[in-house]
Parts: structure tokens; C-alpha cells; sequence
């Protein structure tokens, strides 16, 4: 069966970043009918910005001879107003929950330009900032001081997730994530490496099942003895077994998105409670 | 004025990732009356996960005294019901476009549990861990091999905020960005670094204001020549002055969050368009 073509806008007068992620979760349940071609207008934060891209929409209306749909984040009515008269179906992502919630806690809302991100100078923003430094910095376990302040440290197989998660939770959420391999001369010894001995309780491991893992290192380092497949074994089977041994929380990444892992961690750690 | 304190709930059936961020975006239309306490609840995707859920919910509401808000994406009825009849105030956050869309598009949609993530073996997924290693061997000038396959080459004096950038644009849209720092040298000699020659038209430039770049350059290096205002004065005007020279469209970071940057760059190079 053929989909049916559509364009989409997400417009918005911030980044466009939560009209977005709305939109596309909202038209997944629509994939198996029709396809979607995006696109984003973001800092749409003025009547006169708002009219160029109502004459955008108005010249894909006229092009697909059909509305574009249009997912809105845009709160300011005089702005608004050019948007939902343009030939398109118009969503107005907030207007329903913002409403609801006007009615339940009795309070009028108040709408306000691109609240929505971290400033630029606010300590929040710094916390984010150094969160990155320190991820990075601690990247594959270059760097052993300063594990004191580390939120949590990953330890795993080479190439089993790491460094992405790491990134990831550093960028979105401001954790202070360190990692560090799992490397064969840690399975003969038999122990944990010495630095990690003291932060014991911030060690989270993460683990890949051999086939996979197999794949991923031959991409990396074809035909080397690291990517084969009975040395990918050895070591998942040394890693799992070790953080059995020493207690220490895992789990699986491999089909797993760097969301999902994310998630986890932060709901296990408890991190994953905020206040604003 | 003392503000409200309510409980929030984010509730999905896959990260929450989603009703995190919207539910942000419309409590923030709330916090001139009230201040937000947040819990998140993912992967509330069986009967019995969503009634543990529930229990809680309904604790937290014998707690407080007041029915906490639910941001909900769950979509499987079943689900939903155990949710929904809690003591809490219900934010169905996709029900209303949801609706709308069928009626539009004259089609019903298709749930299925958390297809908005990208899954862990797809070739979008392939992708995106291969921005995120391309980015993080190409941070900071180390690697200047493979630049034809960069996406985009951040340049700016050393602390303008290319790396994190860099980072939000691999992990988010497996974008591959390289950043080079401008130094000096670069500024004495008059010219831009060489290996950047050939990849002239990617070049990005960001810029920050001095006093901003001597705040913090002073956290990292404090007492430095580095971090001296003079000196950050001096490499700001010369940078920005070589990227005038050399027709590198560029930013300024000073006041803008990582995700403004990123948005905005990836207007410019015209990589804001997806399809699905």
C-alpha cells in the first residue's frame, strides 16, 4: 500500500526542540497511512516572522494541494493569529492541557516567550556546562582523580555503550558521569581495577551481548583479534561474572536506545526526581 | 507571595522522555503561583506496573493533601484505566491531536507501545554512534584527518562553547561536527590554519563576548594570562574579525543555551529537515 505524503511544520518561538518531539511521537501513530516530510521554524517570536512563515505554509498548501500539518508551541495570540489562518491543520499542542490544568488548580497561566530552556548565565546552565567537562574529561577511564565527585561511573566491556550514555546523561540531565573499560588484564587479576575500589557504590555496569559486540568491534578494527567473536565472549562472560561477584547493579544494552539506558540509570540511581 | 508546592508525575510507557519535556514546557506557564516537585515513572507498560503507579500516585495524594498532576503518554487502554481513575489531576497529553488528527486525516490511528525512540540495531541508530564517535575524535582540532566527512567544522577561540555544541549536534542529529580552535598563532599569522583550508565551506564560527569568555576562562585557569581580560578581548576581536574576512557565517554564544546554537546552525546549514 502506498503512504500518503504530507509536510509537516514545527513551528515555534523558541528552539522548536518540545513541538518536536511532540509532533513526531503524535505521528508515529499515523506511519502506517502516511509519510511525513519536516520541517522546523524555530524563534518564530514576531507578527512579522509569524507572516513568512504563514506564506510558507500557504505556498506547501498550494504545492502538495493539500494543508501541511502544523505543530505549534506559539502562545502569544497576535502571533498566533497568522499562524491559524493559514492553510494548514493546526495543532496547538499546549492549549488543551493548559487549559485543563487552569480550570483544576483555578490559576490563569502565564504564557511568557522560550521559559522553557536553561539561560545561558544561570547556575543550572553552569552545573550542565561542567557536567560535560567532567564527562568528558573521564571519558575511558583517562583520567582517575576526581572520581569523588562523580555522580556514577560506568564500567563495561570495550565499545558496550559507555561513552554515549555517559555524554548523554551529562548533556540532558547534568550528571557527572565518568567510565571506565573492563579490560582483559582486569579478568586475570580477578578484581576490580584498584582506583575504583573507593567508589564502589557509584559503579554501574553495563554489558552487550557477545554477537553484537562482535559486529561493533569489526566495524571499529576489522579482522583484529579484539573483534572476534571468541574474544568478545570471553570478555562479556569475565564482565558479567565480575559484577555478579561483586554486587554491583548491570544490565544489558543491547537493544537498547541511549534514552532507554539513560532512563534506567537515572530512575536506579535516583536522579531522575527534579523541582523547578 | 509563598508559592504552591504540587507534586508532578511524568508517566509513559517507554523513557518519558517526551511528557518530561511538554510537561516542563506547560508547568513553566505555572511557576508565578506554584513550584513543581517531579517524579518520573517510565516503561509503565503492563497492568501491573501502571496499578504499582497508581498506588502511588494515590499516596503521594494522601501525602500532600492534594491530587498530584499526571503528564501521561500512555496510549493502551488497559493501561490507561488504572492511571486515570487515581486520585490525581490527569493530563492525557497526546488525546486532544490525536483526535483531531483522525478526524483531519480521516484516518484512526495505530498506537504501539513506544515506537519514538529509534531503535538500538536500526541504521538510524548506526548513525547516530557514528556522529558521536566522528564528534568526539574531532573535538578540539586532535584529529584532522577525515574532514571531508564532517557535517559541519566549528571554529572560535578556545572556551566559546564549540564542544558542547558539537556534542548536542552528534547525539541528538547525528550530525558529525568537528570543532578546530582559532589561537594565536592563527591570529599573528594572519590566516586561517591550513588543514581547514579545503573544508572552507563547512567552517562555522562562534564567537562569545569577552567579558563573558574571561568569567569563564577564569574557573578554569584562574590568575592565567589565558583568562586575562585583555587577552580574551584581543582574541575575540581578531577572531571575529578573520571569520569577516574569510565570509564564515557565525554566532555569538554569550546569552544562548546549547540548544538555541544548535537549532540555529542547523537552520543555516539547512540540515533542519527530516522525514519519517
Amino acid at each position: 500500500m502506498e503512504l500518503q505524503k504530507r509536510t509537516v511544520f514545527i513551528v515555534s518561538d523558541g528552539t522548536g526542540i518540545t513541538a518536536e518531539t511532540f509532533g513526531h511521537s503524535v505521528l508515529s501513530q499515523f506511519t502506517h497511512k502516511f509519510s511525513f516530510d519536516q520541517e522546523r521554524e524555530p524563534f518564530v517570536n514576531s507578527p512579522e516572522r509569524a507572516k513568512d512563515v504563514a506564506q510558507k505554509i500557504n505556498e506547501v498548501a498550494e504545492r502538495d494541494d493539500l494543508p501541511p500539518i502544523v505543530f505549534s508551541t506559539i502562545v502569544d495570540e497576535d502571533i498566533n493569529t497568522f499562524l491559524r489562518t493559514s492553510k494548514c491543520i493546526y495543532m496547538d499542542i499546549f492549549a488543551a492541557c493548559v487549559h485543563q490544568l487552569e480550570e483544576s488548580l483555578n490559576t490563569k497561566s502565564d504564557p511568557g516567550i522560550g521559559r522553557s530552556h536553561i539561560n545561558a548565565t544561570s547556575d543550572a546552565y553552569r552545573r550542565r556546562i561542567e557536567a560535560i567537562n567532567f564527562t568528558l574529561a573521564h571519558d575511558d577511564g583517562q583520567f582517575v582523580h576526581d572520581l569523588e565527585h562523580a555522580d556514577v561511573i560506568f564500567v563495561g566491556v570495550s565499545r558496550c555503550g559507555k561513552t554515549p550514555t555517559s555524554l548523554y546523561l551529562a548533556m540532558q540531565y547534568s550528571v557527572k558521569a565518568a567510565n571506565f573499560p573492563l579490560i582483559p588484564e582486569d579478568f586475570v587479576r580477578g578484581t576490580l581495577p584498584n582506583t575504583l575500589l573507593p567508589h564502589r557504590h557509584k559503579l554501574f555496569g553495563l554489558s552487550i551481548n557477545p554477537e553484537r559486540l562482535h559486529e561493533v568491534r569489526q566495524e571499529r578494527r576489522p579482522g583484529s583479534v579484539y573483534a572476534e567473536l571468541s574474544q568478545c565472549k570471553y570478555e562479556v562472560a569475565e564482565a558479567e561474572r565480575m559484577m555478579r561477584r561483586e554486587n554491583i547493579s548491570w544490565l544489558s544494552t543491547t537493544t537498547k536506545s541511549i534514552e532507554e539506558i539513560s532512563t534506567t540509570v537515572l530512575k536506579i540511581l535516583n536522579l531522575d526526581r527534579k523541582s523547578y
